[in-house]
């Protein structure tokens, strides 16, 4: 994936998933708990949660599931749901990159700066 | 194209392109004038001259070509760079909407709100 190219699926105002979502929702995977993906994500804690919040009231089930107990929560996981959109959402930017990669090129080609 | 669907463009921390953007180039090209542009798209002048500006700085060559004279200039026209800028794009749009209708549409599907 090009860093320059974002893709974003809004809801209404929200954006529902999009990079950093994604990326987010991957690093709750590896690590099981958000505190640890914002961190890793060098977002603070309360961003992290806001992003979650967002994902979890755009769909209609939740991507996070979160368990209670402790200060930051007792651990979090991606949903089924989740799993599904984030593949979902990986498989739409490897075909932009692999079908529309002519025209993403002379886009970039382009730029003053890449 | 969904309009759930937002592609953008980045350069640095601006956009250089994306739905909102194509579109005022396309009232640009439609009106020859970057107010009536602007009034067409229901934002202020100074909005639509900001967007205008962004897109000039993000590429090498001004997407957006202008002409002084009157209170807000004498005219405007895409630049023959933001006419195949402005192309890139829309096709980029339309190969997502056909390669990846069936990723787009399962997170489409799964949103609380469409």
């Amino acid at each position: 994936m090009n860093k320059n190219l974002k893709i974003r699926i809004s809801s209404g105002i929200d954006t529902a998933m999009g990079p950093g979502k994604a990326e987010l929702l991957e690093a709750i995977q590896e690590f099981g708990s958000i505190t640890k993906a914002a961190k890793k994500m060098k977002m603070s804690y309360r961003r992290a949660w806001e992003l979650v919040n967002v994902m979890n009231q755009c769909f209609k089930y939740p991507l996070v599931l979160t368990a209670k107990g402790g200060t930051h929560g007792g651990g979090a996981e991606v949903s089924e749901l989740g799993i599904t959109i984030l593949q979902n959402y990986r498989d739409l930017e490897t075909k932009v990159s692999r079908f529309a990669d002519k025209e993403l090129n002379q886009i970039l080609s382009n730029l003053s700066q890449k």
